[in-house]
């Protein structure tokens, strides 16, 4: 198997020529750690957003969504604290300009070109901008460096329009910003990300059975994408760690090739008490108390917050689908995506171009029903080979004898097993498989797997 | 029915009482003219980008999709011109301070305290930051004014990695930044918003027929969102007020109350020419032609772009679905939203406090079906009431014979018919309700719609 270091190199050069992620401005020799998602990319991307969303709001009584703007009012940087602490302190090269995190460099020396360094300073990791018409302090807005504080500071318009009580949540998508010095490894840090972030106020004394369920839950949810359970662990953070806001933290990790010990963050999950109601009260003079009308008590809640990255969910899922075996003799690469995230889930080929207006056919028929790939080009063996590159679970084989006997031939990705199906069946069939998983739909089906798909 | 003015007051305070849209940060006063949407607004949003998605990418073989940065190399944008031209003229107030737009203000002083003005000067409608440790100007970065410069700068990529032939479509939906003087009508401009924008290349000589095709095309979309054919509009561009890179344009409006002529822009569809591509040609100095295998040649495609907004999409649904009607002798406001548009599809409603239990069991049935909403507060007249004001389509009440005939009434919001059903028949026909409308899938039940329902 490939190296760390090979797999990562592997894994950019699947992702640009497949189309999954570019270099945002390449063209123009790229902008350093922005990413922009390719046709095969945002569909992934989508398919994970939407497995989220569902699996932490739309299934749930208890959670509700919101949207909220990315230009935020400078107040709520102020009462969070972000304003004031959000800082690196940065050191300069008086000689070659460059510049480092003062904690990464080692003696006192430009680690470029030997020339001598200044007092460290503080560097804001927030991005400033300038809006409105007049140039005058009130004026200077941030990009949210997390998307958690705008739902604190909807909270009460959220209570009373949604009438919800205690326990619940409030969950958000949407991206963040943050201006970091060593920005890297890919989608795994970039300054413009994604986020994926849930706040479940519930009474203090409920506080630490919750932190208990999300960490159960968001692990389960990792999980059901498929990546292996041995790729994921839980690290929790000793006392000396945790953040000032916070009473206990746990990562969730995943074992990322580059990763210092084998195992990087993918999502956290905090405690954070009343930490962000009060300060916002504290700040905005305003009541964000929840009535209790149960227990006739007013209280300011707890929370417990969970926080994952959508850009190191994808590079985690990409990694560990990463798949090379030998077939008829030949190296092949696979995505062992889950049907449910794969972003295409059946590609229509015809064995020969002559077959191409039955086959458009089966593929027409298809599209409105689910993500379908029409592919005529090369032989057939080169088709299935880049289906399996890209993580289409299904192949359908339109062939010579199609037309006669309204059949064609499903190819299942990781076994290579096949069975003929007629065109009639084909839709359902396909829908059962993604739902229920290959060998079951096949069996219900009353169909036989017939040995290996040849090339 | 309520005055214009009447009516966009209405929809704003019921945007907020029901959790559609907030004013962003209103706890700290406000930020102008940025929205945040709400628990009920964020799903009905996710539908109408999700129908948009299906209709434009997933369900077409030519089109595909991209997710691009909003943070972008700056050379995007003095390629595209919006350097150098995207400015507006401005006047200061000399005595007040405050700034107008040049060509908003009649005569030669403040409109405000009657002060002397400035000369104009160009003020830049993009917001700048900086990125990266290192500040000098290399460092100045734009947020996007418009999400289509990624799709051209990303053009090659995308072509290389799936494999497309003209003609063909790059789509996107992504948020867009624009420091507007004039940000005001509540969604419907913002200086943050949304968009929903796609690329169509092809020959230069089929761009005519594309134009026209995606106009009518774009028009069926807005029509399948339900919106009244009455309240949507094309508005061909005359040929002076074409923009520069435009060969064609055509708005597609929507009769928005607060709207100059009765109608305000909802999209726009241009023929863009060769603009694009040739301008990034130019100042990259990469080839971004396109290489025609069958017709052995080179090309720069033509472009047709279809450019709408999602804010004011909203807007026009909600709008549009606004109905004011008398029923049981009460004033009764609904939300006509199609099914499919609806955040909650379905809301379960125990006749009685004692009946919570049973209810609470219909409602988890559903729940992993269909975006439900339990509620067993208040009379059930006012919690229909509750139901019909946020657009839920199907009311299910379990009365005191539910338990033994293991059956629930089913209440259909615009015509209050009602049908008994059993309980173990009602995911599927409520999800055959949402596919094929009421009257069929009832019908097709076999059940009949019995009278309207009581309160």
């Amino acid at each position: 198997m490939a190296s760390a270091d090979d797999l990562m190199k592997k894994m950019v050069s699947l992702c640009k020529r497949l189309g999954f992620v570019f270099q945002s401005g390449e063209i123009y020799g790229g902008l350093q750690s922005a990413w922009d998602y390719g046709p095969l990319g945002v569909e992934l991307k989508k398919n994970i957003e939407s497995s989220w969303w569902d699996f932490m709001v739309r299934r749930r009584a208890d959670v509700v969504g919101v949207d909220t703007a990315i230009i935020t009012h400078p107040d709520v940087w102020r009462a969070s604290g972000h304003v004031d602490n959000f800082h690196d302190p940065l050191v300069d090269c008086r000689k070659c300009r460059a510049r480092f995190r003062a904690d990464q460099v080692e003696g006192t020396k430009c680690p470029e070109c030997g020339g001598e360094l200044t007092e460290p300073r503080d560097f804001g990791l927030m991005f400033r901008t300038m809006m409105g018409a007049v140039e005058d302090e009130a004026a200077e807005v941030y990009l949210r460096p997390e998307t958690c504080q705008s739902i604190f500071v909807n909270f009460r318009n959220i209570v009373t329009s949604s009438r919800q009580t205690l326990p619940f949540g409030i969950a958000q998508i949407g991206k963040a910003f943050r201006n970091e010095i060593t920005a890297r490894n890919f989608v795994f840090r970039s300054r413009e990300f994604e986020q994926m972030e849930m706040e479940y106020f519930c009474r203090p004394a409920d506080a630490d059975r919750f932190f208990e369920y999300w960490k159960e839950e968001r692990m389960s949810w990792y999980l059901s994408l498929g990546l292996k359970p041995a790729s994921l662990r839980f690290r929790d953070h000793a006392k000396e760690e945790l953040a000032h806001y916070a009473r206990a933290c746990t990562d969730i990790e995943y074992a990322f090739p580059f990763a210092t010990g084998g195992f990087g963050e993918l999502e956290g999950i905090a405690n954070r008490a009343d930490y962000d109601l009060s300060a916002h009260m504290r700040v905005s003079g305003q009541d964000l108390e929840f009535i209790d009308q149960v227990a006739n008590e007013k209280v300011v809640p707890w929370v417990v917050e969970t926080s994952g990255g959508i850009g190191r969910t994808i590079l985690a899922v990409l990694l560990d689908a990463y798949y090379e075996d030998i077939v008829d003799g030949r190296e092949r690469v696979t995505l062992r995506l889950s049907p449910a995230l794969a972003p295409v889930k059946a590609a229509v080929l015809p064995l020969s171009r002559n077959l191409e207006a039955g086959a458009a056919e089966v593929a027409g028929m298809l599209r409105p029903i689910l993500p379908v790939s029409f592919d005529v080009t090369g032989s057939i063996g080169k088709r299935y080979r880049r289906m399996d590159e890209i993580g289409t679970p299904f192949c359908v084989t339109y062939d010579f004898e199609s037309a006669n006997d309204r059949s064609v031939t499903i190819r299942e990705r990781d076994t290579l097993e096949q069975v003929r199906v007629g065109i009639d069946n084909l839709a359902d069939l396909l829908c059962d498989c993604l739902r229920k998983g290959w060998r079951p739909a096949v069996e219900k089906a009353g169909l036989a797997a017939a040995g290996r798909a040849s090339e």
